[in-house]
Parts: C-alpha cells; sequence; structure tokens
C-alpha cells in the first residue's frame, strides 16, 4: 500500500495536502475506492479510503488508525555536513531509515561545506520516513556553528563527541553505552572531513562532551554518523 | 600519509604495481623522499619511503611494518544487487569501511538488477579499503544464482535469512547474537527490493537458515545489508 505524509491530515477532515494529493492522484493515479496509508510524522498512521481522487484535494476515509510510542532513547546527531552533498543527503536517509530523532548540521572551523539547503534535506527526511513506514519523522535544524552549539544547553543526557585523534585511547561508543539507563537520551558529535580542531574538542570536553571512538577503522564522516546511529540503537535494544 | 594498495608489493620488492605507480606519481604527485603507506590487503600496512619515482614502476623502501589479525567473526553477506547500481555500491564501500569480510551478490527470483561488473564493484572495495585503512580487503564473488548458493555448502557457522513479511514473528539479528560464542562466523541473507519469495525462504530455512528481523523500521535493501554488517560487528565488540 502506497504511504504518504501529512502531519494535518485531521485537522484538514481527511483532505491530504496539494503536494501529496498531486503525488497520489497524478503521479501515482490513484483513483476513489483505493486504499492508501498516511503517516503524521508524529506517532500516527491511518489506512484510508479515497473518496474523492482530486489532484490538489485529495478527499480520504480514514478507516482505521495505528500509532507508536516513540522511542524511550532520543537519538541526536550534530553532524557537520560533508563537501560532497550526496553523502549528507545519504547519511540522512540512511539514518532516518536506522532511527534517528534529531539532527544538527553543525559549522565547524575546518568544515569545507558552508551552507545547506533546508527545505532540500527536509524533502529526503520525509521520503525516507514514509519508505521506511516510521511513524515519527526526525527533526533537522539549520546549520548551527559548533562554538554555540556546544555552549548551549542540551536536553540530552548522554553527550559524546567522536574524533580520529590516535594518540589519545577512547572508549568505543558501544562500551559507553552499554550499562547505560535506555531511556537517557544521547547526543553524539560528528565532525568534517578535516576532523575537529584541537580547540574545539577541548571546548567540547569542557562542555560535558565524552571523546568516544567509532572502531578501528577510520570512517567518512557520513558512516561514522551511521555507525553512531545504528550503536545507539542496538544498545537501546539489547537493554530491553 | 596517502594509502595505496599492491598485494604482492614484497614479491616485486618494493615496486609498486602500475595502476597505484601512476596513481601515486601522476596523480598525488609524490617525489623521491617522500613517506607513503601501503597495505597489501592481506593483514599488512608498510610506511615507505619513495626511491625512485617512477610512473609505471615506482620504487619503495620499506621503513615499517605493521600488522593486525584478522577478525575472529567472519561477517559474510549474500545479497541481491539493487536496481540502482548506485545504491549497490554504496552498500559495498560502506560495508567495507564497517568491516564486512566476504559479499555474496545474489539472483533472486524477484531481483530488478540481473548482472553486475565485478571489476568496478572490486575497484569500490580497494578504495574503501585504502580509505578506512582497513588492513584486509573483503572478497566479493560473481552474481550466483541463490538456489545454487542455498544448497552449497557454507563454513559459517551460523547462518540467517532477513526478510519482510510481517505474519511471522522473528527475533532481531542482535538478540541472535547476543549469547553466541564470537568466534563463529555468520552468513546473512538479504533479499531483492521485491523480498525474497515463500518458496525461496522455504528452501532456506529447509538449509538451517534461521529467519531474523533487522527491527522495527522497513530497510531497503542497501540498508538492511549495512544494518547487518554493523549488527555482527558491534555484538563481536560487545563480547570481548
Amino acid at each position: 500500500m502506497h504511504v504518504f505524509y501529512d502531519p494535518d491530515i485531521l485537522n484538514n477532515s481527511g483532505i491530504l495536502n496539494e503536494e501529496e494529493s498531486r503525488h497520489c492522484v497524478k503521479v501515482l493515479r490513484h483513483k476513489e475506492g483505493d486504499l492508501i496509508k498516511v503517516i503524521t510524522g508524529q506517532g500516527e498512521c491511518y489506512t484510508c479510503t479515497i473518496i474523492e481522487a482530486s489532484v490538489k484535494r485529495c478527499r480520504l476515509k480514514i478507516e482505521s488508525r495505528e500509532s507508536a510510542k516513540k522511542s524511550s532513547t532520543v537519538c541526536h546527531i550534530a553532524i557537520a555536513p560533508t563537501k560532497s552533498i550526496d553523502r549528507f543527503e545519504w547519511f540522512i536517509e540512511k539514518s532516518t531509515e536506522l532511527g534517528i530523532d534529531k539532527i544538527t548540521p553543525i559549522l565547524c572551523h575546518q568544515s569545507e561545506r558552508k551552507q545547506i539547503r533546508l527545505s532540500r534535506l527536509e524533502k529526503v527526511i520525509i521520503s525516507a520516513t514514509k519508505q521506511s513506514l516510521r511513524f515519527w519523522k526526525p527533526s533537522i535544524t539549520e546549520l548551527t556553528n559548533l562554538k554555540d552549539f556546544l555552549l548551549a544547553n542540551h536536553p540530552e543526557k548522554l553527550k559524546f563527541i567522536a574524533y580520529c585523534d590516535e594518540k589519545v585511547e577512547r572508549q568505543p561508543l558501544s562500551a559507553q553505552l552499554l550499562d547505560r539507563d535506555k531511556t537517557q537520551s544521547v547526543l553524539i558529535l560528528i565532525g568534517p572531513e578535516g576532523d575537529f580542531t584541537e580547540e574545539e574538542v577541548t571546548i567540547a570536553i569542557d562542555q560535558g562532551f565524552i571523546p568516544i571512538s567509532l572502531g578501528r577503522n577510520r570512517l567518512r564522516t557520513e558512516t561514522a554518523g551511521i555507525s553512531a546511529c545504528m550503536t545507539v540503537r542496538l544498545m537501546e535494544s539489547l537493554h530491553k
């Protein structure tokens, strides 16, 4: 069954927003009587019958409702967008499929990419949320200066910074999470291709971020982000 | 320091193969006296000085040797190449970074892609092996018919099949690996976009493959492959 995204489907008394209506009726050629799923990105998924296949205002009758609790562990990753935007969009698609909750693109001293198109990244998140049938849509913020981000207050109880410097011995993220309360939320910093500067690492540690490694191999920025997200979700599942 | 790949660097008494010589001298403009790393893909990494910067036969003096044991758990994933070859090459790059040992591309009943260019995929593996500074290069085979693959003998002690059918309750891969001896090698089957057919699943189960899930979300083929690889490596690290 095709999946559509509309956070306001209930408030709009079952009328699918214009973009999704067009996709449903014009692109996918759905007709009156067809069954589709609509996710709100806020924990609900509705199975609906199309009662008016309008290209701009597709009218739906809600047949049934499923809901899902938000994961008890919030996984928030603050990551420097990569020089190649494809690699960053790929990180966003994959981390959405794998269960990330929040993405903060950060601007670091050695960042090669100094701007992003948030609307484009939002589209990638929505499409991956639909594709993976996630009931909760991850959130993403505008590009944020790392130092401002470090000095701000964060609700996450556990804060980590992953970087490549081999001089310092660090525990892997998995070991750090092994004996934690599974309901503790996690914030992980991932640096740019050129890595964090020593000054950035020092400030992070002063702000309570724990240095971690992400395994033996040297990972690209986007792979490090996926690895961190997978590790949080996997360790959470082991606590259950 | 730039990393190059040459499995025969010792047998050729320190002369880098033609492809890597060109890359080293012509593309990266290395000169006599420069230091580079050469990995063999067989567990060794040599730090070398360039003593003759020849475009075809770059001559090296080995200064030091590092070596790494092969991981005790062999991670072998048999996966159906995706319709979009980019997505499959992406799986190969990322699983190489994350520590996969063996990839078998499989041809299933519902495979949308019926051919691969092995030489191209080998290049992706070599470049990701160098990039991630892995001392062991993963191996990849030609496209193999799933039924032939299922009926063949496999050295791996643990064999799993991941598929989407929600009817059957299955344990997540992580739970399956939780109490296993970490030295047991693992083989995981990942199906095509259209998933395995019921017949393929039945044959796999008859052949001793254990049905597993890869979490709550519906994952694309290439994401399922990455998730499976990460899970094997993470569970292995927890046993240490």
